[in-house]
């Protein structure tokens, strides 16, 4: 797991709960796979960008808002 | 080729003709095949966050800098 996808998966995640929302409708909404939503979390998978708009559109944010910047990552 | 594509592959194109960079530069740099790079800017992929960091970091800019709003999109 790189630190990118860590760090974009704990964005996601404090995101979600920010908005007291479960797994299961994030990916019910995103129509994303709950299994897949999980592992986006815990930084297992390199996301597309497609699917990053379509969690952002979920999760009522911008993509920058749940990208790292270049600083966080060294 | 979905919206979203076309707008991060002309952001990536005209980041990249800022910095007066061919695609073969940015794709040596960036450690990307060349053609990949031309369909990236053509918006024929779904790109993975991972790539576009790639990029954001020969080109210099944020990967934020790279990504349409929501607004753009519809």
């Amino acid at each position: 797991m790189n630190k990118l996808s860590k760090l974009i998966g704990n964005n996601i995640r404090s995101k979600r709960k920010n908005l007291c929302m479960n797994q299961e409708t994030l990916a019910l909404l995103a129509e994303i796979d709950r299994s897949y939503v999980g592992r986006i979390e815990r930084g297992e998978v390199n996301l597309t960008v497609d699917k990053l708009y379509r969690i952002c559109v979920i999760l009522k944010c911008e993509a920058a808002d749940l990208l790292p910047l270049h600083g966080d990552l060294s």
